[in-house]
Parts: structure tokens; C-alpha cells; sequence
């Protein structure tokens, strides 16, 4: 049996994206049972219906891409009190057309970080029912919403000591998930 | 090993709810496998946080039942756009007094009925997100958005021919999610 | 023309609730040109449709209240991700039997306070919603989600003087919107 | 004093969208006090927040387009339980560069329409939610959740009598809330 496929959506098309290096890190701490693939949304063309029957190279590499994995992990930023259009952009590709939506059956989970102690709550919050139409088992708890402050991530990019535990178990619980709910 | 213990609250305490009848019928419908428990929301108090330490008796009375189940099923009407007062009122007593939340770890489904043709489904979303921090996970698919129009129940209370089937798969369905993900 | 009434409801039934202690603060650095209303929300039935023809004297009373205000100032935490249950339920008394909707045309603001970094930005998430269908234009900005820590309150129950300020400049911003949108 | 400037947003960019032909029957029924203006969103770049500092033409266009006018009409069908990622896109980039939010202060209304039952009802909602934290005052009633079916629209692009006058009551009260608080 092989590892665990897992395709990271990150949410934010900047290059300094603190959620980006939250990818990042995440990749570097979780165990060798599994393998990441990032995949890319930043060179979607925006969704137009009149496309389903001839869609583009880079939603035909999406949809590829999510086929190929067991399950999602989706690390984004709110925007606007909502998932950054960009990511749901993406997930609208993803399901179509009608009756060829790519992510299902893909258990899933949502991390974000953030500059406000908001955070990332209502994005999420509004990412789990999009996740729940397109039949992605969410993982439930612990909800994820870091905070992000000077210091979580050292200067190798790897998150702090007294962070890095938390987020280590949270890992390990998803990968768990995923395994159990794969393909049902 | 056992049958499957299903606990049922329903989101209105109006005798002839269609919601009410709904459950009635999808008990008299579900395999022999399964064991469905009706809990009752309607005599608890309003919920007051001064009183976790001394729960009133019809509470305890709700976390015993949800306790004993391996899983929940929902079964609501929407008011105003959300889920009922009466509902949301029963989870916060479930979820009390803080880290003896009653409902973690039981997997659990959501079905409405409704007269209007928007149905049930904000209510549905925004149970979505209460469910996920109560560490419920949660059926995706099929949405269950149920119209309710004349001749949907018969003169025994049976959901007619029609729906029937649609509605049998689903709750396989459910009986197939609360099995795999009970107590993980 | 007299002064404008501003009917408050406040979420937490619980004794110290510190929503209910923001609420008198609030009272107290109001202009002398509003009159305020605390309306009790902690001795209303569970709401039961069957009730609608024969409403309990303490539903009547909400909803006399709530007609002879000219607007509505929601104070509450977050249960759960979502409002408390014994807000909704008060919520969905005073918009029945339907066509007796009584919140309809009060303007309104939500605020709320709480220990967490995730503050009420869930629960005021879904009650945006559902004033939208009780027909309450909403004040929109900014958006309250107050962070509790020692000092928030001094010892005579005033905000402190830190977040003093901007708390009565969105005071000030409400009770502009009530004036314009009364009744439209 | 001069007409009302209504910006018109459609959610989809599908040529023959029910939406967009929603949108030009608006137009044609509406008095001729106001004036409507069409603004595209199809030809936005993904958003990227790199790009604060020197926006995209179109981006430009979109921001001077919002800017002109009074209040914003949202024409929209629902994606996967929210609004289209191609309509997030387009608020993300009007909302930026952080300060420079060109949504503020413009009172608007929601408005979709949709084959299913279901119709737009959660993307509105969710859409209801960004618009609040964007300072966008939002029409409440009746919320407009319409349900295509044949004959809708007449041979010439008219909402059928039957629907018509509920429509035209609705773009009344939108302008009479658009008069009352634009610029507030």
C-alpha cells in the first residue's frame, strides 16, 4: 500500500504569502506516509460556463491533478469576510462540468493564518459548506485559525517550538481522517 | 456487535410538523441494523451558563441520550434563515459545561422538509458550521432539501413511491458514514 | 420629535455576562438624545408553532417592546459559531404567527465581546442573515468584534479609556443609521 | 439633481446567462430616473495582492467604474453553495489596496435567479455577509430568490406579466433604499 496522496490548494497568489509558508512548513513536518503535491490556481482563467466542453490546459492539469490525490488540504487567507476569489474560482473549475466535479469523494481540511485575531474563521466557515456540495468530508476539530506574529516561523521557515506541537497533532489527526474516508 | 444506536432530534415542537411526520417515516423505512432513539428538546430550559455546574434534569437527561447513541441525526425545518431557536438551544446544553461537549465524535446527518421552494437549506449551512466545532462529522452528499407538497406522506405516514427510493439511498448512505466514522 | 428608542437585547442570559455588562456601558455613553429599552429574553417559552394564535403573555410583551422602539441593538457572544440558541428562539417569537413579523423596519447593530481571539465574528456572520429576512436594514461598518481582557471594564463598569473612543464614534455611527432608515 | 447611477454587477460570464438576461430586463423596466451601468468583470486579472501598487487597467477601470456611481446592483446565480469565485474576484480587487476599499458607502441589493428550487439563497447569503464588511448598506426585503422556468422571459427579453409587477415593487424599494443612503 503506498503513501497517502495529498494536493495542497493554497488560497493566496502572493509570493510572500504567510500562508504559502505555512505549505510549507506543513510539508516538511508530516511524516513520511504521505506525499504533498501543490497545485497550482494562480493560472486559471476566471470560470465561464461556455468553456465546460473545451476546457483550458490548465483546468484540464487541475482536474488532474485532484483526480490523481486521495485527499485535500486547503491552507488559505480571508478575503473580505470569504475564501479569496481566486480559490473559488478554482473550486468552480474543479466541478465542472455537471456530473465531472473532481473533488469528490476527497476528504479534506481548511488552515489559515492570519495577521487579526479574527483570523481565517468566516472564510472557513463559509469553506466548509462549498466543501460539503462538492462531497469532501471536512475534518472538524480542532478548528485552525493561527494568528500569525513575529516568530512564528524561524528563520529556516519552520514554525516555532511552542506552536509546532499543536500543529503536528492536528496533521496527524487529518492524515487519519483521510485514510478513513478516502473514496467513500 | 450491537445495531447501530441513531439518535433523532427534530427542530420544531409543532405537533403536526412535516418534519416530525418525516422522521416517523424514515424510522419505519431504515434496515433492522439500526436502532433510532427520539430525543426530546422541548422540555429543556433556556440555556444559561450559571447553571453548568447544576444542570437541570431534562439536560442531563439529553446528554445521557446522546452518550448512549453512536451517531445523530437532524431533522429541522429552517426559521428566519437559520435553524431553530429550540434546536440551537439544545446543542448549546449538549455542548456544556465547557470540555464535556456531549456530541464530539458522533458522526451525524442533516435531512429538511419544507413548503417553500428554498427549503431548509441556510439552515442547513449554518447547522453545517455549528456541527464541524462540535466535532460532528458530518454527511455531504445528497443535500437534502426536501419539498414538502400534497401526497408526500400517504394516509400510514409512508413517504410516497417517488421519493421513496431517493430518500432509502440516503439514509444507506448515512447508515454507511456514521459506521465508518463513529468515535474516531 | 422626541428622543429615539433603542431596544436592547443581549444574548447571554448569565449573570456577570460580560455582553451584559458591555450593554450598561453602553447605555451610559449614549447622547441624552436616545432612550434605551433592556428587553427580557430569558423568560420566553421555547417557541412552538401551535402557540402562534395564543401567544404567552411574555411573547406579547417582547413583541409590544419591540413595536414601540424605532430600533434594535443586538449585544451577544458566540455559542457554538453561531448565536446562542436563546437568542434565535426570542428572534423567532417576535416574527411570528407569519405577516405579524415585529422586528420588521427596525434598523439595527450588532456588537459583541468575548475572551477569545475569534471574538462573535461567526455568530454576527449568521445574524446578518437572518435580520435580512426579519426585514432590519443593518448597520455595516465597522464591524464589532470586541476582545475581553482584564482592564476592558474599570471598576465603575466603564470602558476603559482605550477602546472608549471608538466605541462611541460607532455609537454615534448607529444611531445615524436608526434616524435615516426608521421605518423605511 | 440628477439621476441615480446604478452599477450593475452579473455573476456569470456565460453568453447566454438567465442572469445577464435578468440583468437587461431590469434595465428596460426600470424609471427613468435612474441610470444603469454595466461594469465587467470577466476581464480581471486572478487577484494577487503583489499587484496592490500598480493594479491592472482593468482593475483601474473597475475601481473608476464603482466609484461613479451611486449604489450597485448584484446579479448573481450560486456556485457550489456561494457566490461565483469570478464575483469574489471582482470585490476582492475593488477593496484594494488596504484604504482604498471602492465599495464603501454604495447601498445595493441582491438580486438572482436560478432552475433550481434551491435558487441563490446561500450565495446571497454568503454574499451578504461580504458586502457587510465591504460598508455596503444591503436591501433586506423581499429577498429575491427567483426560479427559472420556460416562458420567464417573453420572445423579446421581458419578465413575463405574472412576475413582473413583484419585480418592479422590488427595483423600487432598491432605489428608494439606494436614495436614502448612498454616501452614508
Amino acid at each position: 500500500m503506498g503513501n497517502l496522496q495529498i494536493a495542497i490548494l493554497v488560497g493566496s497568489l502572493r509570493k510572500e504569502s504567510i500562508n504559502k509558508q505555512l505549505a510549507n512548513a506543513i510539508v516538511k513536518m508530516a511524516p513520511t506516509s504521505v506525499d504533498f503535491k501543490f497545485v497550482d490556481i494562480g493560472n486559471l482563467p476566471l470560470y465561464n460556463q461556455d468553456d465546460d466542453e473545451h476546457q483550458a490546459e490548465s483546468v484540464r492539469k487541475l482536474k488532474a491533478d485532484i483526480h490523481q490525490c486521495d485527499a485535500v488540504l486547503f491552507i488559505t487567507p480571508e478575503y473580505n469576510r470569504s475564501i479569496p476569489g481566486v480559490l473559488k474560482n478554482a473550486l468552480d473549475h474543479g466541478s465542472r462540468p455537471y456530473g465531472q466535479n473532481a473533488w469528490a469523494k476527497k476528504p479534506t481540511a481548511i488552515i489559515g493564518i492570519s495577521p487579526s485575531p479574527v483570523g481565517t474563521a468566516i472564510a472557513q466557515q463559509h469553506l466548509r459548506g462549498v466543501l460539503a456540495v462538492l462531497d469532501m468530508p471536512t475534518l472538524c476539530q480542532p478548528e485552525m485559525f493561527l494568528q500569525f506574529k513575529d516568530g512564528f516561523f524561524d528563520g529556516a521557515g519552520n514554525i516555532n517550538e511552542g506552536s509546532r506541537k499543536f500543529i503536528k497533532s492536528w496533521i496527524d489527526r487529518f492524515i487519519n481522517w483521510a485514510s478513513i474516508n478516502k473514496g467513500i
